[in-house]
Protein backbone atom coordinates (compact mmCIF):
# COMPACT_ATOMS: atom_id res chain seq x y z
CA UNK A 1 0.00 0.00 0.00
CA UNK A 2 1.35 3.50 -1.10
CA UNK A 3 -0.36 6.46 0.89
CA UNK A 4 0.06 10.23 0.29
CA UNK A 5 0.26 11.77 3.57
CA UNK A 6 -0.69 15.79 3.81
CA UNK A 7 0.03 18.59 6.00
CA UNK A 8 -2.27 21.31 4.83
CA UNK A 9 -1.50 25.34 4.77
CA UNK A 10 -1.56 27.85 2.68
CA UNK A 11 1.51 29.07 2.66
CA UNK A 12 3.59 25.48 3.22
CA UNK A 13 1.84 22.50 2.85
CA UNK A 14 3.49 19.36 3.55
CA UNK A 15 3.73 15.86 1.80
CA UNK A 16 4.92 12.73 2.23
CA UNK A 17 4.65 9.69 0.11
CA UNK A 18 4.90 6.19 2.84
CA UNK A 19 5.09 2.62 1.38
CA UNK A 20 4.23 -0.04 3.35
CA UNK A 21 6.11 -3.22 1.84
CA UNK A 22 5.57 -6.92 4.09
CA UNK A 23 6.14 -5.12 7.93
CA UNK A 24 8.81 -2.59 6.99
CA UNK A 25 7.80 1.29 5.43
CA UNK A 26 9.48 2.69 2.83
CA UNK A 27 9.61 6.95 2.21
CA UNK A 28 9.30 6.97 -1.56
CA UNK A 29 9.10 11.08 -1.32
CA UNK A 30 8.26 14.19 0.29
CA UNK A 31 8.90 17.84 0.27
CA UNK A 32 6.58 20.92 0.45
CA UNK A 33 4.65 22.86 -1.77
CA UNK A 34 5.07 26.69 -0.74
CA UNK A 35 3.29 29.60 -2.35
CA UNK A 36 4.62 33.07 -1.47
CA UNK A 37 1.95 35.20 0.88
CA UNK A 38 1.97 38.12 -2.02
CA UNK A 39 0.21 35.93 -4.42
CA UNK A 40 -3.12 36.05 -4.58
CA UNK A 41 -5.24 33.40 -2.93
CA UNK A 42 -7.21 32.35 -6.26
CA UNK A 43 -3.91 31.80 -7.77
CA UNK A 44 -2.23 29.77 -4.73
CA UNK A 45 -4.96 27.20 -4.42
CA UNK A 46 -4.40 26.72 -8.21
CA UNK A 47 -0.83 25.78 -7.16
CA UNK A 48 -1.73 23.76 -4.40
CA UNK A 49 -4.36 22.08 -6.34
CA UNK A 50 -2.11 20.82 -9.56
CA UNK A 51 0.69 20.31 -7.26
CA UNK A 52 -1.26 17.49 -5.46
CA UNK A 53 -2.97 16.35 -8.91
CA UNK A 54 0.95 15.86 -10.09
CA UNK A 55 1.49 13.66 -7.30
CA UNK A 56 -1.77 11.61 -7.48
CA UNK A 57 -0.92 11.62 -11.30
CA UNK A 58 2.71 10.31 -10.55
CA UNK A 59 2.98 8.07 -7.61
CA UNK A 60 -0.42 6.60 -8.03
CA UNK A 61 -1.01 6.25 -4.42
CA UNK A 62 -4.03 3.91 -2.91
CA UNK A 63 -4.87 6.42 0.03
CA UNK A 64 -4.82 10.25 0.91
CA UNK A 65 -4.30 11.07 4.83
CA UNK A 66 -4.95 14.63 5.63
CA UNK A 67 -4.21 15.66 9.25
CA UNK A 68 -7.22 17.23 11.25
CA UNK A 69 -6.55 21.34 12.07
CA UNK A 70 -6.10 21.98 15.88
CA UNK A 71 -8.65 23.43 16.75
CA UNK A 72 -6.71 26.12 19.13
CA UNK A 73 -5.70 28.08 15.62
CA UNK A 74 -7.76 31.32 15.42
CA UNK A 75 -10.56 31.89 12.98
CA UNK A 76 -8.24 33.55 10.62
CA UNK A 77 -5.74 30.48 10.36
CA UNK A 78 -8.37 28.28 10.46
CA UNK A 79 -10.08 29.77 7.16
CA UNK A 80 -6.62 29.95 5.34
CA UNK A 81 -5.90 26.52 6.04
CA UNK A 82 -9.75 25.44 5.13
CA UNK A 83 -8.97 26.48 1.99
CA UNK A 84 -5.96 24.81 1.39
CA UNK A 85 -6.98 22.00 2.51
CA UNK A 86 -10.39 22.14 1.04
CA UNK A 87 -8.55 21.89 -2.73
CA UNK A 88 -6.03 19.53 -1.63
CA UNK A 89 -9.21 17.00 -0.61
CA UNK A 90 -10.60 18.07 -3.74
CA UNK A 91 -7.74 16.70 -5.96
CA UNK A 92 -7.81 13.76 -4.46
CA UNK A 93 -11.47 12.86 -4.10
CA UNK A 94 -11.55 14.10 -8.09
CA UNK A 95 -9.36 11.37 -8.52
CA UNK A 96 -11.30 8.58 -6.98
CA UNK A 97 -8.71 7.83 -4.53
CA UNK A 98 -10.57 7.58 -0.46
CA UNK A 99 -9.27 10.41 1.77
CA UNK A 100 -8.63 9.32 5.32
CA UNK A 101 -8.50 12.40 8.32
CA UNK A 102 -6.55 12.08 11.53
CA UNK A 103 -5.99 14.25 14.63
CA UNK A 104 -2.67 15.06 15.52
CA UNK A 105 -3.75 13.11 18.04
CA UNK A 106 -4.45 9.88 16.70
CA UNK A 107 -1.23 10.69 14.67
CA UNK A 108 0.84 10.98 17.74
CA UNK A 109 -0.46 7.62 19.35
CA UNK A 110 0.08 5.73 15.96
CA UNK A 111 3.47 6.70 15.73
CA UNK A 112 5.01 7.05 19.27
CA UNK A 113 2.91 5.03 20.78
CA UNK A 114 1.06 7.88 23.32
CA UNK A 115 -1.09 10.65 22.63
CA UNK A 116 0.94 13.31 23.98
CA UNK A 117 4.02 12.90 22.35
CA UNK A 118 6.32 15.77 21.73
CA UNK A 119 6.65 16.99 18.23
CA UNK A 120 10.46 16.01 18.55
CA UNK A 121 9.88 12.30 19.89
CA UNK A 122 6.91 12.22 16.66
CA UNK A 123 9.72 13.46 14.17
CA UNK A 124 12.68 10.90 15.73
CA UNK A 125 10.32 8.47 15.34
CA UNK A 126 9.23 9.24 11.97
CA UNK A 127 12.66 8.77 10.71
CA UNK A 128 13.80 5.44 12.82
CA UNK A 129 10.17 4.01 11.47
CA UNK A 130 11.35 5.07 8.06
CA UNK A 131 15.02 3.77 8.19
CA UNK A 132 16.31 7.79 7.20
CA UNK A 133 19.97 9.06 8.36
CA UNK A 134 18.28 11.87 9.96
CA UNK A 135 14.70 13.62 10.65
CA UNK A 136 13.03 14.93 6.95
CA UNK A 137 12.37 18.61 6.54
CA UNK A 138 11.14 20.56 7.08
CA UNK A 139 8.96 20.20 9.88
CA UNK A 140 5.44 20.08 7.49
CA UNK A 141 6.88 17.15 5.47
CA UNK A 142 7.85 15.61 8.44
CA UNK A 143 4.38 15.70 9.57
CA UNK A 144 2.95 14.62 6.20
CA UNK A 145 5.28 11.41 6.50
CA UNK A 146 3.70 11.15 10.33
CA UNK A 147 0.18 11.06 9.18
CA UNK A 148 1.18 8.71 5.87
CA UNK A 149 2.22 6.18 8.62
CA UNK A 150 -0.71 6.40 10.94
CA UNK A 151 -3.29 5.56 8.20
CA UNK A 152 -0.99 2.60 7.32
CA UNK A 153 -0.80 1.57 11.08
CA UNK A 154 -4.29 2.45 10.93
CA UNK A 155 -5.68 -0.21 8.18
CA UNK A 156 -3.32 -2.87 9.84
CA UNK A 157 -4.83 -2.54 13.36
CA UNK A 158 -8.35 -2.84 11.63
CA UNK A 159 -6.79 -5.71 9.64
CA UNK A 160 -6.08 -7.54 13.01
CA UNK A 161 -9.05 -6.38 14.82
CA UNK A 162 -11.18 -8.03 12.18
CA UNK A 163 -9.08 -11.28 11.61
CA UNK A 164 -9.08 -11.66 15.31
CA UNK A 165 -13.17 -11.61 15.15
CA UNK A 166 -13.63 -8.13 16.05
CA UNK B 1 -20.98 42.52 -17.66
CA UNK B 2 -22.37 39.27 -16.39
CA UNK B 3 -21.64 38.53 -12.10
CA UNK B 4 -21.79 35.17 -10.73
CA UNK B 5 -21.99 36.08 -6.73
CA UNK B 6 -20.82 33.40 -4.15
CA UNK B 7 -21.83 33.36 -0.67
CA UNK B 8 -19.81 30.06 0.15
CA UNK B 9 -20.90 27.26 2.99
CA UNK B 10 -20.65 23.35 3.04
CA UNK B 11 -23.91 22.35 3.69
CA UNK B 12 -25.72 25.78 1.67
CA UNK B 13 -23.66 27.53 -1.12
CA UNK B 14 -25.76 30.76 -1.97
CA UNK B 15 -25.14 31.56 -6.08
CA UNK B 16 -26.56 34.46 -8.14
CA UNK B 17 -25.66 35.59 -11.27
CA UNK B 18 -26.44 39.19 -11.86
CA UNK B 19 -25.71 41.15 -15.72
CA UNK B 20 -25.50 44.66 -16.31
CA UNK B 21 -27.70 46.03 -19.15
CA UNK B 22 -26.68 49.67 -19.13
CA UNK B 23 -27.80 51.47 -16.16
CA UNK B 24 -30.21 48.56 -14.99
CA UNK B 25 -29.40 45.32 -13.65
CA UNK B 26 -31.35 42.04 -14.11
CA UNK B 27 -30.77 38.58 -12.71
CA UNK B 28 -29.76 35.85 -14.62
CA UNK B 29 -30.35 33.24 -12.47
CA UNK B 30 -29.73 31.71 -8.41
CA UNK B 31 -29.95 29.06 -6.10
CA UNK B 32 -28.41 27.52 -3.24
CA UNK B 33 -25.86 24.14 -3.73
CA UNK B 34 -27.01 21.80 -0.96
CA UNK B 35 -24.53 19.23 0.52
CA UNK B 36 -26.53 16.49 3.21
CA UNK B 37 -24.49 16.70 6.43
CA UNK B 38 -24.10 12.95 6.06
CA UNK B 39 -22.35 12.93 3.02
CA UNK B 40 -18.18 12.83 3.59
CA UNK B 41 -16.39 16.01 3.17
CA UNK B 42 -14.20 14.88 -0.25
CA UNK B 43 -17.44 14.27 -1.67
CA UNK B 44 -19.36 17.19 -0.05
CA UNK B 45 -16.19 19.44 -2.05
CA UNK B 46 -16.30 17.53 -5.48
CA UNK B 47 -20.15 18.40 -5.18
CA UNK B 48 -19.75 21.86 -4.68
CA UNK B 49 -16.46 22.06 -7.25
CA UNK B 50 -18.69 20.76 -9.84
CA UNK B 51 -21.49 22.82 -9.63
CA UNK B 52 -19.95 25.92 -9.04
CA UNK B 53 -18.07 24.70 -12.55
CA UNK B 54 -21.36 23.62 -14.49
CA UNK B 55 -22.56 27.17 -13.56
CA UNK B 56 -19.36 28.93 -15.13
CA UNK B 57 -19.63 27.19 -17.91
CA UNK B 58 -23.28 27.75 -18.25
CA UNK B 59 -23.33 31.41 -17.85
CA UNK B 60 -19.43 32.57 -19.09
CA UNK B 61 -19.50 34.98 -16.24
CA UNK B 62 -17.07 38.13 -16.41
CA UNK B 63 -16.12 37.84 -12.88
CA UNK B 64 -17.40 36.29 -9.73
CA UNK B 65 -17.40 37.80 -6.32
CA UNK B 66 -17.36 36.04 -2.98
CA UNK B 67 -18.22 37.28 0.61
CA UNK B 68 -15.67 37.22 2.96
CA UNK B 69 -15.93 35.51 6.01
CA UNK B 70 -17.29 37.36 9.48
CA UNK B 71 -14.85 36.55 11.76
CA UNK B 72 -17.06 36.25 14.50
CA UNK B 73 -17.60 32.44 13.50
CA UNK B 74 -16.22 30.15 15.30
CA UNK B 75 -13.00 27.86 14.31
CA UNK B 76 -14.77 24.57 13.60
CA UNK B 77 -17.25 27.02 11.15
CA UNK B 78 -14.42 28.53 9.63
CA UNK B 79 -12.79 25.86 8.58
CA UNK B 80 -15.82 24.21 6.96
CA UNK B 81 -16.55 27.43 4.73
CA UNK B 82 -12.97 27.64 4.04
CA UNK B 83 -12.94 24.66 2.70
CA UNK B 84 -16.30 25.20 0.59
CA UNK B 85 -14.77 28.66 -0.24
CA UNK B 86 -11.62 27.36 -1.26
CA UNK B 87 -13.09 24.82 -3.94
CA UNK B 88 -15.08 27.46 -5.49
CA UNK B 89 -13.07 30.18 -5.62
CA UNK B 90 -10.28 27.40 -7.38
CA UNK B 91 -13.00 26.80 -10.05
CA UNK B 92 -13.34 30.35 -10.87
CA UNK B 93 -9.34 30.77 -10.55
CA UNK B 94 -8.80 27.19 -12.89
CA UNK B 95 -11.40 28.85 -15.72
CA UNK B 96 -9.22 31.86 -16.13
CA UNK B 97 -11.91 34.29 -14.45
CA UNK B 98 -11.57 36.73 -12.03
CA UNK B 99 -12.21 36.66 -8.48
CA UNK B 100 -12.86 39.13 -6.22
CA UNK B 101 -13.63 39.51 -2.49
CA UNK B 102 -15.70 41.76 -0.53
CA UNK B 103 -16.42 42.36 2.97
CA UNK B 104 -20.28 41.86 4.60
CA UNK B 105 -19.54 45.26 5.18
CA UNK B 106 -18.23 46.62 1.72
CA UNK B 107 -21.67 44.64 0.56
CA UNK B 108 -24.13 46.37 2.79
CA UNK B 109 -22.20 49.70 1.59
CA UNK B 110 -23.01 49.04 -2.23
CA UNK B 111 -26.29 47.63 -2.10
CA UNK B 112 -28.18 49.48 0.66
CA UNK B 113 -25.52 52.53 0.71
CA UNK B 114 -24.36 52.32 4.69
CA UNK B 115 -22.31 49.68 6.35
CA UNK B 116 -24.67 49.03 9.41
CA UNK B 117 -27.59 48.00 7.31
CA UNK B 118 -29.83 44.75 8.32
CA UNK B 119 -30.28 41.84 6.76
CA UNK B 120 -33.80 42.26 5.62
CA UNK B 121 -32.35 45.88 4.24
CA UNK B 122 -30.36 44.70 2.18
CA UNK B 123 -32.84 41.65 1.08
CA UNK B 124 -35.26 44.17 0.20
CA UNK B 125 -32.53 46.43 -1.74
CA UNK B 126 -32.15 43.56 -3.32
CA UNK B 127 -35.08 42.95 -4.56
CA UNK B 128 -36.02 46.51 -5.71
CA UNK B 129 -32.56 46.91 -7.40
CA UNK B 130 -33.20 43.93 -10.03
CA UNK B 131 -36.70 44.54 -10.19
CA UNK B 132 -38.12 41.11 -8.38
CA UNK B 133 -42.04 40.49 -7.31
CA UNK B 134 -40.48 39.26 -3.91
CA UNK B 135 -37.11 38.74 -2.00
CA UNK B 136 -35.30 36.03 -3.05
CA UNK B 137 -34.84 33.06 -1.44
CA UNK B 138 -33.46 31.19 0.22
CA UNK B 139 -31.50 34.09 2.18
CA UNK B 140 -27.96 32.48 1.22
CA UNK B 141 -29.09 33.25 -2.72
CA UNK B 142 -30.04 36.76 -1.78
CA UNK B 143 -26.51 37.32 -0.34
CA UNK B 144 -25.01 35.77 -3.26
CA UNK B 145 -27.01 38.33 -5.48
CA UNK B 146 -26.04 41.08 -3.22
CA UNK B 147 -22.10 40.43 -3.59
CA UNK B 148 -22.59 40.30 -7.45
CA UNK B 149 -24.31 43.56 -7.17
CA UNK B 150 -21.63 44.98 -5.13
CA UNK B 151 -19.31 43.88 -7.54
CA UNK B 152 -21.01 45.80 -10.53
CA UNK B 153 -21.05 48.63 -7.99
CA UNK B 154 -17.55 48.83 -7.20
CA UNK B 155 -16.34 48.45 -11.06
CA UNK B 156 -19.13 51.18 -11.75
CA UNK B 157 -17.61 53.48 -8.95
CA UNK B 158 -14.05 52.73 -10.33
CA UNK B 159 -14.48 53.21 -13.50
CA UNK B 160 -15.92 56.94 -12.79
CA UNK B 161 -13.12 57.68 -10.92
CA UNK B 162 -10.68 57.14 -13.25
CA UNK B 163 -12.70 59.37 -15.65
CA UNK B 164 -12.73 62.17 -12.85
CA UNK B 165 -8.86 61.55 -12.97
CA UNK B 166 -8.45 60.10 -9.29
Amino acid sequence: MLVLGIDPGMAILGYGLVKQDGNSLKVIDYGVVNTPSDMETPHRLVAIFESVCKLIDRYAPQAVAVEELFFNKNVKTALAIGHARGVAVLAAALKGIGVYEYTPLQVKQAVVGYGRASKQQVQQMVRILLNLPCVPEPDDAADALAVSICHIHSVALKDKMEKAGF
